[in-house]
């Protein structure tokens, strides 16, 4: 299934995407998309629906973020190797944990605000992963259990902000609107492999990442059982697992987002977004 | 006014803590502390109050988190320059932001879980400072009028998991009961100067932190101006301030915590807590 929500920011409605192609109202069943519904059972009760009952709404609404009540959004850092070797860094013995502020999540084509003072805003396509099940001290083979599925997640990133005014990358990770989210919850039987997937990023239409989730490092599975050793994971939480080469830090040289640039971005099978960004004043 | 939650995990309600020491249900008021009930509106609503028209809870009563829906538990790092020393590290030339997964926050004198694998659990007594309004690009003359109050916190931290388990800090500062908060939401009336509040830490009886606010390096002002620049803060959003030295991983040799032991701290006018630490089973 291909879950969403839409509708104005703060009021968005629970929606699935039916194989027709419209967009149908859940809101007679379920009261967002997130917490209990997505656990096992509320995606199986969703799953017991038939599209065809429930009503069409605009396809011109807005997107939101495809989950709502996201308490932890979970970044994993340098988990592509070559986009490790491209910002001069070396692959992590372990996953590089940080956190983007929840405050920071918007829809996949909601303009992007360039925050005051940024000269070095930044894109990374990554693979999100949201969590349907609390998860705590959980094996890597049962890992997929607590998984309600998947996302496509743009993880803009001011890189001044992140690494020149004193550490901790979260003060470069977490203004508002660098955590598009979306357009669908794709549930994870939609997904066969969720380390063979195809992402994308243009720029102004210039293509500037091209990878694929099977050169990630440390995988979705190892990931959400590493994590869970550390902190319990509950419904709604998203891990944002890291991006493949092709980021503006890493070109020679460096390249950033300027208002009025529009990225694109995909990855197969989890829908695609576009953002213009603009300034902050 | 001080501001508290009682009740059992996820089923608190919210109160005050009267004059004459009773606690006070606002049930019938207020749905809980926090979002618009510790907005400046709100809080005079509650301040219009008469705590003797209010049903007494019991004084037996487990006391949660003093704040609700806390969308962001951001700390400052290194904040006192005592205590930068103590660890070996410099004063930052600005102040250091890092994010506790907000699934760590617990009651003040809830259990501490040492978590699997941990041989370095540490204290730390800080100022929380919590916020009332949304924030976003607020001068630091305007800042206090975005803050509801302060309460005390105790951010528990793994040193190996923070600092020797590949970078960022988060993953040794968000397990799981790592985020003791309160007793109480103290509202910003009954502290004349968040700059002069002396604060103290035992384990086991035996005072280890013993310092005052007046020694931080970024005050309340300065550090809810700068959060502001790089992000929305909205109501119930936490910021922890920093911790005063005397931390088991600034003790020669280094002291961590074993099942059994017992933590209490407290700040002048913000109340104390007391954890006894077990293990994570």
């Amino acid at each position: 299934m291909k879950l969403m929500r839409v509708g104005a920011p703060g009021a968005e409605k629970p929606a699935i995407l039916a194989a027709d192609g419209t967009i149908r109202d859940l809101s007679a069943h379920v009261a967002d998309i997130g917490g209990a519904a997505i656990s096992p059972d509320g995606l199986a009760k969703i799953a017991a629906i038939d599209p065809a009952s429930l009503p069409v709404l605009s396809a011109g609404e807005r997107i939101g973020a495809c989950v709502a009540g996201t308490g932890k959004f979970i970044c994993i850092g340098l988990n592509y190797s070559d986009h490790a070797a491209e910002t001069n860094a070396t692959v992590p013995s372990e996953p590089i944990i940080f956190m983007k502020a929840t405050s920071a999540i918007c829809g996949p084509n909601d303009n992007v605000l360039i925050p005051r003072g940024s000269e070095k805003t930044d894109w990374e396509v990554e693979l999100g992963v949201i969590i349907g099940k609390t998860a705590k001290y959980v094996s890597e083979d049962d890992a997929l259990d607590y998984v309600a599925g998947y996302c496509t997640i743009n993880d803009v990133s001011e890189r001044a902000f992140q690494t020149e005014r004193q550490g901790q990358w979260t003060k470069g990770k977490s203004c508002d609107t660098f955590g598009p989210i979306g357009p669908w919850l794709v549930t994870k039987d939609e997904i066969a492999d969720p380390q063979a997937l195809p992402m994308w990023l243009t720029v102004n239409g210039e293509k500037v990442q091209d990878g694929n989730s099977k050169t990630m490092v440390y995988g979705v599975k190892h990931l959400v059982s590493y994590l869970s050793q550390f902190m319990s994971l509950h419904p709604g939480d998203v891990i944002s697992t890291g991006t493949p080469p092709g980021v503006g830090l890493g070109m020679k040289p460096p390249r950033f987002l300027k208002p009025g640039d529009v990225v694109e971005l995909g990855i197969e099978g989890l829908g695609t977004q576009k953002q213009t960004f603009i300034a902050d004043v």
